[in-house]
C-alpha cells in the first residue's frame, strides 16, 4: 500500500493565510526577527510560560493580576509602557526560570491570533534557535503543515522564508510540497546556509534592527540553528514547553 | 547635486497590493502563464486593442456590440461560450491584426482592475516577450515603480516573479531597491536565467499547463525574452502599443 504523505505548504504574509486550510494543520509561527526566537529563548530558559497578547495595554494588565512580567516591542523598540522587549538576550535562565511572561510583538504575536481565528488544529512556535525541535515535532505528527512567515506588517520577508526553507529543508521527505512558495524558500535557504550571517545585510529587518537599533547581537542569535531547541507549543492561551 | 533616484518594490500576490502606494507608480502588470504573454503577442502582431474585462458575459457583450472577437481563460482553458482562449500561439499576425480582442483571464485581468482601483499612475504590461521595451519605458518614465505579480488565485507564483526579477537585474542601477521582495526576485532569476526552461518544470503552474493541458509550446514562448518585443500600455479602458 501507497503511503500518502501529509501535504506541506508555506504561507509568505498573514494576508494571504485565509488561502490556506488550517483546520486539519499543524501551523508554524515563523517571525525570526525576533518573537518566534525570543519565544524559543524564554522557553528555553525554564520560564513556565508565556502568554502571547495583542496589545500593550493588555500585556499590562494580566502582568499585574497574575505577577508575570510584561514584554514586547513595536517596530523593533520596547513597547511604551514595558520595562521588557522582544530580544532572546534579555532573558537568561537567572532572570526568567519559573516565571511567566506576557508578551505582545509588531508581527508574531498577531500571526498567531490568526491561527487561532482560522481554527488551527495545533500551533507550534518556529525560529532557527528551536529548529530541530520544530523539525521532530512535524514528522512525528505526521499532519498536513502551514508554515506561517509573519513578515512586517503582511509584507513579505525573507528571514521567515529562510526559516521556512530550512525546516523543508529537512522535512521535504515526508510530505508532498507542491506550491512555489515552499519551492522558492527552500532554493533561498540552499543558497544561503552556509553564511546566514553574511546574508542577513541585505535584508530590510537587519537594517531596521542593526543600523537603527544596533542589534548585531540580536539577530546572530536568531540566526544560529538550536541555540534554544525547545519545542514551543500553543495550549490554552498560552506557549509552552512541549517537550 | 546628489539625484534623488525612484523607487521599486515588487508585489508578490493581489492581495498584498494594498500595502503599495501605486498614485505617481508606474505599475507593471505581471502575468507570465500567459496573460501578458498573450498580450504581449496580440499587440505585437498588430491588433488595433484589447480590452480587458472581468466575466466571460461582459467579453461576449462586448465583443458582438463592437465587433471584437471574445476571447479569455478559467483555469487554463478556454472559457466557456467563447471560441478563442489565452495562448500567445492562437494570435497570428494574420488573423489579429487590426482587429479588436476582449479579454478575460484568471488573474492578469483581475490584478489590472485592482491596479486602476488603487489609482495608479500608469499601467503597463510586462512578460518576458517584452521584457526589453518594459525596461526601456521605466527607466525613461523615472517615476516609483511597482511590479506586480497576478500570481494564481492570491497565491505566489515564481513565472511572476522570475520576470520581475529579469526586470530588477536590467534596471535597478537607475532606482532604489530596498525590499525583500524585491531581493528575492532577482536572486530566483539570477540563478535560473541560463535555464529558465530547464526550471520551469519545478513550477506549480507548469504541471497545470503542460500535464493537463499539453501547452508546452506556449510555456516555451512565455519565457522567451523579446519574441514580442512591444511596449504595451493601459490607455482609457485599453491595452494598446505604446510604441
Amino acid at each position: 500500500m501507497v503511503k500518502i504523505k501529509p501535504s506541506l505548504y508555506t504561507c509568505l504574509s498573514p494576508a494571504l493565510l485565509h488561502l490556506y486550510d488550517l483546520k486539519n494543520a499543524v501551523v508554524v509561527i515563523i517571525d525570526v526577527f525576533r518573537a518566534t526566537s525570543t519565544i524559543a529563548a524564554v522557553i528555553k530558559n525554564g520560564a513556565k510560560c508565556i502568554i502571547p497578547v495583542d496589545t500593550v495595554a493588555k500585556a499590562i494588565d494580566i502582568s499585574k493580576k497574575i505577577d508575570a512580567i510584561a514584554a514586547g516591542e513595536r517596530d523593533g523598540q520596547i513597547a511604551e509602557g514595558l520595562q521588557h522587549g522582544n530580544s532572546p538576550l534579555e532573558y537568561s535562565k537567572q532572570f526568567i526560570e519559573g516565571k511567566t511572561l506576557v508578551l505582545t510583538t509588531t508581527n508574531g504575536t498577531k500571526l498567531l491570533q490568526m491561527a487561532l481565528d482560522n481554527n488551527a488544529d495545533t500551533i507550534i512556535s518556529g525560529s532557527f534557535p528551536n529548529l530541530s525541535s520544530v523539525c521532530k515535532f512535524l514528522i512525528e505528527q505526521n499532519k498536513n503543515v502551514v508554515l506561517g512567515c509573519a513578515g512586517w506588517k503582511d509584507r513579505y520577508n525573507i528571514e521567515d522564508t529562510l526559516f521556512a526553507g530550512a525546516v523543508i529543508s529537512k522535512v521535504k521527505e515526508h510530505f508532498t510540497v507542491h506550491c512555489d512558495s515552499s519551492l522558492t524558500a527552500e532554493l533561498l535557504y540552499e543558497s544561503n546556509k552556509s553564511d546566514l550571517a553574511g546574508f542577513a545585510p541585505n535584508l530590510t529587518h537587519y537594517h531596521r534592527l542593526v543600523e537603527r537599533f544596533g542589534l548585531i547581537e540580536d539577530i546572530n542569535f536568531c540566526l544560529t540553528p538550536d541555540v534554544a531547541d525547545v519545542l514551543v507549543l500553543y495550549k490554552d492561551g498560552k506557549l509552552i514547553n512541549g517537550k
